[in-house]
């Protein structure tokens, strides 16, 4: 413990979380980490630090996580090259095979490893483990690229009642054996949904929604589903970020309560967004939320 | 929330107390709470808030009260006139009767009314609920003063599997239907002993065990009992402090792990004691500890 | 044990009692504890042997009382002089807390003490606890009179489920931490609603409801809450028993199967009630009952 | 309900039982039925009220019965020889059939009906059901009389657990599939002793054990078991009483803390020896007891 | 073990049992035991291994029996002679206990005791036991002949619960005290829809429902609820296969999935029926099935 | 289902397996898999079958795997040169991540895939997950080869509660958040005598042990602990027999009851083996088991 605040300090900081304690307690959250925050190291501790600080305190928190970036560096050291259909990358088995140990092998259990050092109870399963994501093919042109077709949600349910912090990687199955990639941001969503979650908080490396999006001054802190529709139909909402409001919409629309896109580039934003006055990001809800 | 602090601050003092946190989840914390920080309002809202933020990162607290003062001045109130037996008050059946009211009517519903207030889920019992304290006369010439025969804990471990905090004034029964007046600190040893309490926290108004009773600066922050006990011998320890420094050797007889005087003057000192790198007082410790 | 009755005699008439005892098994029975059987100590016992034999054949008993003289009686002994605003008795803060002591401290611990010298396991509580009661200012003018917002069952349940006889004393709470004074018939008819209660017993200190109030030879034994009404309306049912009827037909309204106004006088008139033929008093059933 | 009991009497009595019902509560208590109790109508129903009354009170009875009168009188009706060897009958496969039926079907589903009509809730079992009582020949001459090898509490227990009165009769099993006849003293003892019962009555036709068996009046109430060993050597007990009291010294030997033979002939000898302060017979107690 | 197997086609066998297998896992199935298969002594040892081994694969299998042939023979070993009115029996107070001591004490124990020597845990109890069927009189003039009233399923539950096999006999109760006699396909169908039973298997001497009564080979595998409506009303089933498939059809209505009217002279019938792809007899489903 | 048994030939068959089933019904069997078995597609296929069949009849089967080849195979893909030491492979960071990507996302999801697709309920942990093998560094110049040194067996525990297959890749973790390479037959050593396994099956491409290596003939089927010993001692025992058989005397001192060294090329070897009179293998005993 540094000495920048005094143990006065502390106790009166502590008291004041209070309110924002009890709200989260007993309550699920959510979090689909991904970008900024899972890649450079100090950001990492701070999150995984965040977790395991909410998990203490009574949240039941959910950690999905996938792994873009370092499934391409592994397909690079293994010299796979990728067919590309339209600008759309083709998963082969070979390439799936790839995501599948780079996402349930390396990053799921360095996440797991990196929760209990600092003191959480933390189990790895991917959506393979009792079938929590049964996929199918989205587009056969694009092989094994799932979409969801049901969420089982009982493996994370089980995990979550005998305590720990289950952290799951995104990759679906069906009843054929097939194992298939699956969009991180959509499980997220999808899952969270299945939890009933009290929260979703999409971790991204952008300030939020803007209006202007050039200019970071215009962020739209809260915004209802029936307003984002509006932008996404004129335009205001465009390039990568329509698929994230679409899945922030479709969380909302399977019972989530409150979904943030949340940046994950500002240090400890999880906690500041759960247990302090003033979040970072946009916050979508429901029209009568 | 006032703005003393900004958002990444608060962020940085809640991750800093994750270890603390950490120590404390799950585990029985007995607080026996008077002096000052019973009298000041302020401080009495800051125990009330330090209380019932552990109970929200899942420490079961249990509070022990007295009201000394507060009895007195009822008895003034009533026009009731105490007689005197060397020195020591006499507590007839009317005066034990006044007791009775303060504590477990006056204060004790205050206190309870006041956690919940704060958020927290509060029941206050006595010690003749559940025949929590079983007691016996001490001393014939003394009338209802009560020492304990008996402590059964099963009311107090209800409350905490039912997830309520547990207030406990301390009077005490016996099978015949008499009511005793039952020492705080005593009761409050025993209970936490009857517990296997984590932590005893004593709230008292002296800055803790000094080798130099005039001197703040001589403060003991740890002590074995077996030392403790040679400075009862040698007359280190004397006055008021006597009693208490038994208190906290009973209860670490009883079983519970650390024991610990506390400046109850200062602000959150609950909070700083359990959830910071420095506490305030005097900590009593087995010798094996 | 005297030798009024023979054994073959006392083995007889517990079996007569087999069918009584067999429609209470497992049901709530709350008693409303006031009048002359608080006051006269024999009576006193009588009921207290009632409620632990009872709670022993499987009664879930749930005992309510007020304490109206006892807080008039403190309030002289302290010199307190109440205000009256048309006939009606000021509440304030002061005089809120008296009823706060005397109720939750004398009375309530007292009825526990002498269930437990009985052989009954019991725990004390009042409104506050658990915000059992919930309650607002009825008429500024008078105070800290309170009507009953809402009633958290919870704490009562959880008593009951742990074994316990709940002995409830009337004072509510607010969020603002205020303590309100509450008419004892008016929670017993809403905690035995809220619970669903098989029985709400009344004891009061007159033979019960009279279609001539001067001649106890017209005693009702049961009436409808539609016929109740009617009384109500054309007069016959007048002065204090006015609101006695209200409270037994609002407990009808919220669930509870029978109320009986009780008259308490009566020797374990609770036994002869449940476990006979032959009660005391009027029953007041739904109209479909 | 005859009206030879005011309800004020009926209320006194049941008050007086208090502390009986207070002492089995939750208790187990082991009836083994027999004798006169069985035949007499009138008695019947009055052992099956005293049983569905303990029940209700939270008494944990299992009945435990034989039949032996029943079984002649059906191997009468079919004609059936008995072989007699040394003046003991002769148990072959077809007698032990017989026995399965009268006292598996006939009497146990009799007593079963009997219980539930008064309202309990029973489930009838032989030896045979869960393995409950393991058997093997005794002397090879005598056929299928069995010997107890091992009782399997659990089917006892779990019908306790499932709030049923167990009511057993006594035949046993072994491996091979062979069903045997039990003595149903025996029966009960070592059932009594696997349940570690707090009691054990045994019903019978005698007044207990008497000093001078010709003299009702020298009746012994209580002994202990070195005495009642004593008067066995010293051949004070003589006669059917030898293997009765060596049942009761077994039964305590395994773990029950007070057999009693009692009188069946007395209207209601069980309530009265449960709930009252006067019992009917001779108690057998450990030495230490 | 012999040795017309090799253990590699063993374990091929057992691994192609494994959809079926996975099939009834945790489902309850309901046999009605009769007809050769109780009597011929090779069946009867098949079809307890059968029902044993379905228990251990966690299919909850409840067993029901009647006994007509054997209640017959005791009557005619009693020298008791029926009366007849228009062809049917009598059954009088006499005959029906009987009934009573040949189904529940010969047939139901001998049956447990059987399936625990193959190594299951079994309980065998009766309709009376816990008051599972309830019945009245059918027709005054045949006496005691019940029709059911009322299936109370609890028993059979708590015994499934606790992992018995229960073993019912077909005698029911009413609330007088009285016992009937119950035919036990109509007892068999009511307790597998009052469990909402999987599978019925009713065990015949016949190989199924035909479409030419003369003509094995016109076996009808399959038949749907109102096809066996019409084959009643048009006169293709006749003679004693009208009240089986009545049975069938009422079980149907109850909520058992599927009722199979099973040729029991088949050795092993059941676990062919179960657990491999060809079943014997007639399958009767819901018409939406 | 192919045609080359008949049903009743299958209902035999399966019948005969009841006393086994019976046997394993409930019991932890724990399975390390690897050589032939796991490369084979199938061996793989029938493996797989077995494990889910005897989950369905009831055995908490506890799947162990390693993956050395598949680990080389990843290296030289990945162009990733080993160092060796004294003929040992040095493990650095790189190593056992890609160790950590084979196991834990490569055929560790597979493996769950695979239990799925065969209607089993599977989910795949590894030693990080639940910290359930700490492990610590065994040989400085190896780099990360953990040596075990605890295994935290609750997260199986959980998974076994919840009905899952738990399927365990070997790595390891320590405080420090480092991750180790574990060797497979150890860790399955390790684990079964955690839980106390009924049975361990370690799966090789052996015939098992063998008096003279180079004479399958001379396989020996059964070898107490005592003998096992002496055969390392006196060289019987050589080569990579060596380790396999220490790991079985280490899990037989741990508590397993009976460890099997299994040929894993014969088809259905684990069905044969639990199911059968005839095991394939060496089964090593303690030497009073």
């Amino acid at each position: 413990m540094d000495n920048r605040f005094s143990n006065a300090q502390r106790a009166e900081v502590l008291t004041q979380a209070l309110p924002y304690i009890q709200r989260y307690n007993g309550k699920i959250v959510v979090v689909k980490y991904g970008g900024n925050a899972m890649v450079n190291e100090n950001l990492k501790e701070q999150v995984m630090e965040d977790v395991v600080l909410l998990w203490l305190i009574g949240v039941k928190v959910v950690l999905v996580h996938g792994g873009g970036p370092e499934i391409s560096e592994m397909m690079n050291k293994l010299g796979k090259q990728s067919e590309f259909i339209n600008g759309l990358r083709v998963t082969d088995k070979e390439t799936v095979e790839i995501a599948q140990m780079v996402l349930s092998g390396k990053i799921n259990k360095s996440l797991v490893n990196f929760l209990e050092k600092e003191g959480g109870k933390a189990m790895g399963i991917s959506g393979v483990d009792g079938k929590l994501i049964e996929a199918s093919i989205k587009n056969p042109e694009l092989g094994f690229v799932g979409k969801i077709d049901n969420v089982n949600i009982n493996p994370v349910l089980d995990l979550l009642e005998k305590g720990y912090i289950p952290v799951v990687s995104t990759i679906g199955c069906d009843n054929d054996g097939n194992i298939y990639n699956i969009n991180a941001d959509t499980a997220a969503a999808r899952i969270a949904g299945a939890l009933g979650a009290e929260r979703l908080i999409m971790m991204t490396d952008i300030v939020g929604l803007l209006k202007d999006k050039d200019d970071p001054k215009t962020l739209i802190p809260t915004i209802k589903v029936s307003e984002a529709k509006s932008l996404l139909e004129d335009g205001t909402i465009s390039g990568g970020m329509i698929p994230k409001i679409k899945c922030c919409i479709d969380a909302i629309s399977h019972g989530v309560k409150n979904v943030t896109i949340m940046d994950g580039r500002i240090p400890h934003s999880i906690l500041m967004e759960l247990l302090t006055n003033e979040g970072a990001g946009t916050e979508v809800v429901a029209d009568n939320g």
